[in-house]
């Protein structure tokens, strides 16, 4: 069915229907259409744009990621049918971040198909089509890394990812850069850096503020970042969308 | 992969683990997963439990459904996965509610699917499988209807809506009694009857007052019903879930 420009969710629904196609190829799982769907929940609640305590996050993420030793983006089906160009972008705008295919239900043929994307979209050299290594302490297949990328990386910018990955990560001494827009998730929860905001906006702005860290010429440092403050913004602006939105008696019926 | 059932999440793991079967079968569309997704947010928002408001709603619903001429019963692909042993139910305590196809990625494949599950589960009348009307104002398959069924029917009963529908079923004097995650949602907001729960809790006790109304011999009465209020109920009930889990600075450290 074809979206018209004019309804009321035009640009919501139009990543939507790319979605289900990217599940129809193989790219994205059922799972993942469902992680989208309670992704786009909590967007809806928190007002559908990058609150400005999410802004600060991305901008710490971006000096993080230039401050690491051996940064690495990992990318699964959900983030490389929804930004793949924003990962690229990333990693023109800093070349020593590695990005590596991560799988929560991995097949070889869709690690293959997250690593076509993004070789599309110009990401040159991608990790973890066949895995090296493995995460101690996590069950199956999601524990299989490669020992270039994840295994052996000091950040890790983990978009869209799994509670039990997260805290695996973080129990080996690794720092959890996540971006989940649910603020009560067991990522963001474990995470150092919790950036809450939609994915494709959260890898843009941290490429920008990648891209100004490369222009003023200045050493990143590793500032500090306040997760439990930035955790309670966003709840926060959930509260206010949810008192804004519960609109006086009667009205509903004005408007129809 | 097999779920443990020590999972935090272990239920809302096998319900999810259903409905990409049911995707894969072609019973459940994509887009069909990304509104569960979107669901499972307000629901973990809600507690993941019928609230008292909306057990007060299920009632009133069953009343109204037992008052109407000609209520009907609306499944689409999601509710026929997710809930058709409920449905057989409600038919079962109440013969005269009629139960309809209503699709609105309608392909005649998809209906008789539909129909197929809710026959599976021991309805034995299932309208709509050949559209035989269209509701007014209302584009392209989403409008098909049975004209024995929602074109003639005085209570629409229609679980997991969409808006625009929901809207059209109003603008024709209908009335809307909707089963809907989001309160704030179009269709929570066009609803007579707004019924914020998850569909199985509340199919399954719609059809425990339907058979509580027939045990007790009283005839229905169409009472009442503040929608507004209903839906007020469920955002409070959102609000003390956050409170509630904005867990004070330092708790979380000391869980991991």
């Amino acid at each position: 069915m074809r979206i018209s420009p004019r309804h009321p969710r035009y640009q919501s629904l139009r990543v939507r229907a790319g979605l289900v196609r990217a599940n129809r190829s193989g790219l994205v799982v059922g799972e993942g259409l469902i992680a989208q769907g309670r992704g786009e929940a909590f967007d809806y609640l928190l007002g559908e744009r990058s609150t400005p305590s999410a802004r600060r996050a991305e901008r710490v993420a971006a000096e993080w990621l230039r401050a690491a030793r051996r940064p690495v983006l990992s990318v699964n089906g959900n983030v490389a049918a929804l930004a793949a160009r924003e990962v690229a972008r990333i990693v023109r705008a800093d070349p020593h971040i590695a990005v590596e295919v991560n799988l929560f239900h991995r097949t070889p043929a869709r690690a293959r198909q997250v690593a076509s994307a993004l070789r599309r979209a110009g990401v040159r050299s991608v990790l973890g089509v066949r895995p090296t290594a493995r995460i101690p302490g996590l069950p199956s297949d999601r524990a299989r890394v490669d020992r270039r990328g994840i295994f052996v990386a000091d950040v890790c910018l983990v978009p869209l990812e799994d509670g039990d990955r997260a805290e695996a990560l973080r129990a080996r001494g690794q720092t959890v850069i996540s971006v989940d827009l649910n603020p009560l998730s067991r990522t963001s929860r474990t995470s150092d850096l919790p950036i809450v905001d939609e994915v494709r906006r959260a890898l843009r702005q941290i490429a920008e503020y990648l891209e100004q860290g490369n222009a003023s010429g200045r050493p990143p440092r590793r500032r500090p970042f306040d997760a439990h403050r930035a955790r309670s913004e966003a709840l926060d602006a959930i509260y206010r969308t949810l008192r804004r939105s519960a609109t006086p008696r009667g009205s509903d019926r004005a408007r129809r």
